[in-house]
């Protein structure tokens, strides 16, 4: 029998004791071994929870009993999550988490300490709760030179650009519903501003280059400043907008990565990702595109993922498993020489200075909109773009990236 | 330093060693050693190859020689590369293959085999040569009971359907111009008739039920009854028609599975597959809803799958990498009595005789298409279909399975 212990009786937490639970045959069956919740950590108590005889509020209860062999980490937050998963680990207790913060924050820290004292740090669930990618990463991909992943990562900023595309609503009005609905928190800074999606490229990024990429060195741009108008005449251009995550790896050990709504054609396979799904697109040198989709989060498919990195520790019991993700920092470059077509909206009176800057601009209109209209460049680097868009800025309402 | 031996110099053959030495440092490193292409079985001789002087012909110097560890078998067929699986096996030599018909045949008994040699049998490569199922299966979904695989599982009917919808070509055509291309075989048969996509659902069942599903008890109908009316009303329909492999996991232990047509909404993930692509859809009772979606076939992609099995092989060494799928026969019932709706294409002089036989349908016509409708049915089983649709023969000219 192998002892687990749940760290935050919250929403993962509670999934992961209820999937240990009702997929106990297979889990067990695969784990190889029977497994056991013998902890809760929480600060609260739980009268009348079937599991309420096993929440405890001290943590050394859990890193001091040499029974528990694998702790899972579903606190979030790089506080006290980050103390006591040290303090598991140098105990030779496996930890799995769903904690991007810390996941992106200490990442190679916590994997090296962790091979230090022969056990480990996954975390499946911190990308993508019901989208296995990490393990695809690290064990199914190892043939390939990883070229470039491409994702929508956020389910919350997804849910709101599907509601805006399909129901021809603004920003604001959209996220107040799901807001209502709970599909968006009270604070929806994190989602919006691109900040979630940020970590979770950052740690997809390290993985892809083996080294190190700090999420605060990724540019990052929320869609907070996409309206409504800019569906329409996206549409019209037969094109969607997605908020993607994406990096590259250069030349030179160097790579790129960003943040940032774009405008995708109708018929890339990301556009099929709606609502809550998340998808995650990676190129590989010899593999070409391969994709894998899910659900972003939630309850049980992000406790699913904690479960399955349990199992994978409870059959490798003092065993590491192999992670490339080295503490040296990434080199990542600035978004700023980089290429793309830019799509812009602006007011009829600036399509001569559009011209004289951008060329020969395609205009497109749309009937009820009559003041403006809209137009992609051709491609250019972000800093030439820059520098022509601010030319325009009397008649220019917005402008939105492009990824073909 | 780690032998490997490549069995068949052809297509894949050549892309396993190509990807070995184009991306040896990654390879490398993943592998934790350094990997050597020893041996190249072929009758055949290649002179002037970089690699001729690796070239054997007897497959005993390879299974004598106590330095390879790892064979690639990526000949094909049951005879042969049956014979020298299992001598390879016996020798304690992992093998990694992409022939799923030799995994569909035997993969329990050459799993069982690998076992008790301390090696393993590992087959990524043998479904969606570009698309990472086989492991995600294996070690990502462990957590959950799955309930359902769907997936589109063959390039060339893929590619043929796709055309087809595009251009609203017949069949005949559109295959004509593909084996002109080289994307469909000159005896297209295991394509077309839907045989190669019911081997991989075979194996996919399988590793689902972690029981053997026989092939040939799965119920198989190929694309060469496909027209181009029926893509010209699917659209009317807002649907599209994929040659759909599927499987589910049944209560009391029992599971169905098919390889069929199928018309799917516009708004199915699974539409965006289109061309070589090929996807599978894996939905678990916890996890819900995931993805994956890849190149099914080509000389890269699949010797990249084969490669992440060397690797896979080459770190567990002397170790029993996790796979169940046990011989005893899973309970596969007949699709008669499972339910669905169906599209049905038919003279419009049996218009009352459909609504008496089926009730409320909703006749859809195309102008350009005078004397036909098509409607699609309530749910109903197949056999009440079956039944049903030969009371209409008269006037039916096609049925097609529907999944929503």
């Amino acid at each position: 029998m192998i002892h687990v212990a749940v760290l935050g009786y919250g929403t993962v937490g509670s999934g992961v004791v209820e999937v240990i639970e009702k997929n106990k045959d297979m889990v067990n069956k695969k784990a190889g071994d029977e497994l056991d919740v013998k902890y809760i950590l929480d600060l609260r108590d739980f009268p009348g929870d079937p599991y309420e005889d096993k929440v405890v509020h001290d943590f050394d209860v859990i890193v001091n009993d040499p029974e528990v062999g694998i702790v899972c980490e579903v606190m979030g937050g790089v506080g006290a999550a980050y103390t006591f998963t040290k303090k598991a680990l140098e105990a030779g207790k496996s930890v799995c988490t769903s904690n991007k913060e810390l996941v992106a924050a200490h990442g190679p820290e916590l994997i090296a300490l962790a091979k230090a004292n022969n056990c480990n740090y996954l975390f499946e669930a911190s990308v993508g709760g019901g989208i296995p990618i990490i393990r695809p990463l690290n064990y199914s991909l190892t043939a390939e030179r990883i070229e470039a992943i491409t994702g929508i990562l956020n389910g919350t900023t997804n849910y709101i650009l599907s509601k805006m595309e399909n129901e021809g609503a603004d920003f604001e009005s959209v996220l107040k519903k799901a807001q209502d609905k709970g599909y968006a928190e009270r604070n929806p800074e994190a989602d919006v501003e691109g900040h979630d999606a940020c970590r979770k490229i950052a740690i997809l990024s390290s993985l892809m280059l083996g080294q190190h990429v700090d999420s605060d060195k990724i540019y990052t741009e929320g869609i907070t400043k996409i309206t409504a108008k800019d569906f329409t005449f996206a549409k019209k251009l037969g094109m969607s907008i997605k908020l993607l995550a994406m990096s590259k790896a250069l030349e030179e050990d160097k790579a790129v990565a960003m943040v940032s709504p774009c405008l995708i054609p109708a018929d890339h396979p990301l556009k099929m990702v709606n609502g809550v799904f998340n998808a995650v697109f990676v190129r590989g040198n010899m593999l070409g595109d391969s994709m894998y989709y899910g659900r972003g989060a939630g309850k049980l498919p992000t406790a699913s993922a904690v479960v399955s990195d349990v199992i994978d520790c409870a059959r490798h019991m003092g065993k590491v498993i192999m992670c490339f993700w080295d503490a040296k920092e990434a080199n990542l470059v600035s978004i700023d020489d980089t290429s793309r077509k830019f799509f812009v909206r602006m007011d009829n009176k600036g399509e001569n200075l559009a011209k004289q800057l951008f060329g020969d601009i395609k205009p497109v209109r749309v009937e009820w909109i009559e003041d403006e209209f809209a137009f992609i460049t051709p491609e250019m680097t972000e800093k030439e773009f820059a520098t022509k868009y601010a030319s325009l800025s009397d008649y220019a309402y917005g402008r939105i990236r492009v990824e073909e």
